[in-house]
């Protein structure tokens, strides 16, 4: 039942009302359950869930009165009967995956709501790549709700997107239906400083009634921190330690702990309510980035209860964090959320509460998996041409594009050197010397080459620097297309030659992550919508970039989650070091630095 | 502030924001309080909160960096800083007080936002009364939102309202600016029966993503209550039992625990909280009706939570209750119920959280009240005549208007006679031997006569009927304008003269009650606006009412609240017997029935 198909509470109260008042028969009975009950935070056995037109019809102790003889009867058998999940913010494109082939990896899992950002498309198609996503998003058997990026580019001044996002943009989506509110306002020095921009598109979100994201993401909760929050975000997902997540629903935000495929905040934050006993209801559970790996592996928000859970959080209240605090924090609490009638019809059967196994899962009353097999179809979205040719070099490249002179006459520079730390999304900002050879500056104990190529709009443009961390060795390059937030390419090599074919097979293939070395590819994403992501099933794409890994150790990387480190080298909002198409950019000031130290 | 003052948070947005990061000035600043958090459930000593445009800019340990020169300061010295207080379901006419003459008599209790449900007034004015009570409810100083009435009448077929409300009503109500719901959804048979004019207000309040307000007045927990909630109301507040609040929360609803002037439902429910160990989230306290004696002598909302914690409830969270609850449940979570920044700055100092001193209120960032007196001014909307002037008899009344006529030949009759019941609402549905006398018959062992005006439309209709229970001796009659739902006039005495001439004075005075014997006025309680409401201040009506209620006990009359069951045996919703302008009504079966027992 796609967003197109399921009828509103209203337009179907009178059914509602008429198979609970046993005038007419259910669609759907299930049987025999033990109800978790989010709103009273309460296990009550014995109890019959009855389903009409996609909504909770009635929940009872017996629903023996809603049966008829076109009723679907699922036996629950004793077993839990559970909310379907929500993943509170994501970002669909961290799975390489579209709408649709996220929504099939993740359904066995029993998400059945999420709130995604396209933050990634929009920095690579604006409003359309947007409204592309969202139409993908309605086509599907769950529920999935677009926040409205709110910023792109996400340092304005320090690189250049594809498109931009407006205030107008924002106004605009706010009319769109499955438009939730706006994505996280990760522009927080902005908010702080009164930026006019920011604060327009914070407005035309509050006043469309819709809930503003927040990214306050430093560690500073002084003034800043108190003006981030006047401005007006609702919620943050940003905060690692106890203290921010206590900060932050004291001043009436919702606190996001998130463990993402290489976020690991709910441990050191939930013993905000674990131990010391806040009220849990502003706290909810999310994901934010999650690798197709992780879901085709680990699980998706499933994983992330069962590990509140293990960090010794009440069952029944961590499934309120990934259900009803969610859903009231959206203005969906009537909606979804919970087991309750007039609610869409959500429900995961499961036998334990503690391992959480996803046994059954009902999306709007209609059995979308079972034992961990999607039984839904998933509709693929018609992407256009504009959203599956997106990488625009301007011109074939040579390996003389990724040449760093030198300064005139020199034999070595002290350059600056962009210092990757494991299991660490700041960079440190380093410097190294480094020999010059024919006037061109080389890499040189473990420094390598690493070069923003523009993409979007065919300028040839390519930023070439220095990045340390990785353990390249031998004659290699890798190129990607994924590249935090603007989403050029990000070529990172020893070999300046490599480094030009891998960036040259991205614009053969459309884009995606390609790994050359001694000569020829090694391993290839194709990532062909906005460079980004791939509509084939995760488990497809999970193995692709499984042997992606393993060719990047093979090179001598053995970092954890070595591509990400690589695609967030361009994120020009992090510190303390990145490079951008406009140059190299020193995010502790955020501002354009040179590659080379004065001397 | 009044609301066309109050700007909207995001507004105000820029100068919240540079209060907050110091770069401008607070307008007041509340120093040295414990911040009660109504989100973490914390108290939270050493705290300041700084105010910008009536609304709140920070909120931390030391706001000395928002003070500037002219910058209001407040020494809270100690005190605890609470939220100011909601009604959540309420209706102001009970208090025979005009908006703003409620809202100045309970600002000193520490209400700064009400949840009103002009019922009363819909029922006399139709949506144009609605309007007027609206219109007024935004010049005052306090948040004064409006549910619109759904249920005028109240039992369609059994009674006839000075006006109707329609569907369309409801819709075209949706779009004003005060309006946050639905009323009380009383209709509940209609509900559960599938009565589409109920399902299409219900409709068009889901509609514009407003709460639809419960009223399920019935012990019946089976598949008709089931089916009330299948059909959309999110709260009620009509539960007695344990049992009952329990249903409503785990059904998704909210349970709003009453305790008004004459109800006393939060000490049986809230065990379920307070013993039973539900989460309080969905549990929310209200007054649902105060007369203006209450308000006078025992307080509004700060009555409640008092009653509540005394009730063993804690006390941060019976503040929740009354407080972020409310907020949450009506989607305004971001606007008001709790002290965090951008929520108006509605803040009570009080040195004791349990015994709840209201010392200081300050509503929109403007103290409003100190020690229990009203310091803001509370505008008088320009009522018109046609809210002035809504008693309309067609005719000066006689003793023979009263006159109930014997069936042909009889000596004496058997009448069904309303047995009021002390402190209950529900009536009995009583049988009496009575005489006639020229006949007519007469009243006699304690039951006297009663007698329903019709005072909409001029008819000249005068439905009668016998009542007992009151104990009135001697040659009097009582006459009110308010008479619960319809409004029309109900007249109970001992004597017909008296009884034509209070029906009379009341004509002569615009509405209210009167009460008269052996042959003169003993006590007037004028209330000129929809026979409903006084525009002078609370405790000039209250020493009215007084007066009235010691001018029934001179009359024999001992129960309590004596006055209250006079006015509510028109309400044709509640069993057993009432009367109404159609005839007596059977309340059990929901039909008219004969005064005379079949013989």
């Amino acid at each position: 039942m796609s967003d197109a198909t399921l009828k509103t509470w209203a337009e179907v109260a009178a059914d509602l009302v008429a198979v609970a008042a046993g005038r007419a028969s259910a669609d759907l009975v299930i049987r025999g359950g033990v109800w978790v009950n989010v709103h009273t935070r309460e296990v009550l056995p014995g109890h019959d869930i009855a389903v009409k037109a996609g909504r909770i019809a009635y929940v009872g102790p017996d629903a023996g009165h809603c049966v008829g003889a076109g009723t679907e009867i699922i036996e629950a058998g004793g077993r839990y009967m559970i909310p379907g999940l929500c993943d509170a913010h994501m970002h669909v494109e961290s799975g390489m995956l579209t709408p649709a082939e996220f929504a099939r990896a993740v359904i066995p899992h029993g998400t059945t709501s999420m709130f995604t950002d396209p933050h990634e498309i929009a920095n690579v198609l604006g409003l359309g790549g947007v409204r592309m996503m969202h139409d993908e998003a309605a086509l599907q058997p769950i529920n999935i709700f677009t926040q409205m990026p709110s910023c792109a580019p996400s340092a304005p001044g320090l690189e250049t997107t594809g498109h931009e996002i407006t205030p107008e943009d924002v106004a605009e989506a706010m009319g769109w239906p499955g438009i939730v509110g706006l994505g996280e306002m990760m522009n927080f020095p902005g908010v702080v400083a009164g930026d006019a921009k920011m604060l327009a598109e914070i407005a035309a979100t509050q006043g469309a009634g819709k809930t503003v994201g927040g990214h306050y993401a430093s560690p500073d909760l002084g003034p800043a921190f108190h003006a981030y929050a006047a401005g007006g975000p609702a919620d943050d997902h940003e905060g690692t330690r106890e203290e921010d997540a206590i900060a932050r629903v004291r001043q009436g935000m919702r606190a996001m702990l998130r463990l993402g495929s290489a976020w690991y905040d709910v441990e050191s934050q939930i013993t905000a309510v674990t131990e010391k006993g806040l009220d849990p209801r502003g706290f909810i559970l999310c994901t934010d980035d999650c690798h197709s790996g992780t879901l085709v592996n680990d699980g998706h928000m499933n994983r992330v209860v069962r590990h509140a859970i293990a960090c010794g959080c009440d069952p029944v209240v961590a499934l309120q964090m990934a259900t009803i605090n969610t859903a009231t924090h959206f203005g969906l609490e009537r909606e979804l959320g919970s087991i309750a009638p007039g609610r869409r019809a959500d429900i995961i059967l499961t036998s334990d509460l503690e391992t959480l196994p996803i046994e059954h899962v009902i999306a709007r009353g209609v059995t979308v998996a079972k034992d961990g097999a999607c039984l839904a179809e998933c509709p693929h979205y018609d992407w256009p041409d504009a959203a599956r040719q997106t990488v625009h070099l301007g011109k074939a490249l040579g390996a003389a594009d990724f040449e760093i002179a030198a300064p005139e006459g020199a034999n070595s520079v002290t350059a600056k050197v962009i210092g990757v730390v494991e299991n660490q999304a700041p960079t440190k900002a380093l410097t190294a010397e480094l020999p010059v050879s024919g006037g061109i500056v080389e890499g040189a104990g473990g420094v390598a080459q690493i070069a923003l190529v523009e993409r979007h709009r065919g300028t040839g443009g390519v930023t070439n620097g220095f990045v340390s961390g990785f353990g390249y060795a031998g004659r290699m390059a890798l190129a990607s297309t994924v590249a935090h937030d603007s989403h050029h390419m990000i070529v990172v090599g020893t070999d300046r030659e490599m480094m030009a074919a891998a960036a040259n097979r991205l614009t053969e293939v459309g884009g995606g992550v390609t790994l050359w070395a001694d000569g020829s590819e090694k391993a290839l994403v194709e990532l062909p919508i906005a460079g980004l992501m791939s509509d084939a099933p995760a488990r497809e794409v999970a193995a692709k970039a499984e042997a992606l890994g393993a060719a990047m150790e093979a090179c001598g990387c053995t970092l954890n989650n070595a591509f990400m480190q690589h695609s967030l080298l361009a994120l020009v909002v992090i510190p303390e070091l990145r490079i951008s198409d406009l140059g190299l950019v020193d995010v502790t000031r955020f501002e354009l630095t040179e590659l080379f130290e004065e001397t």
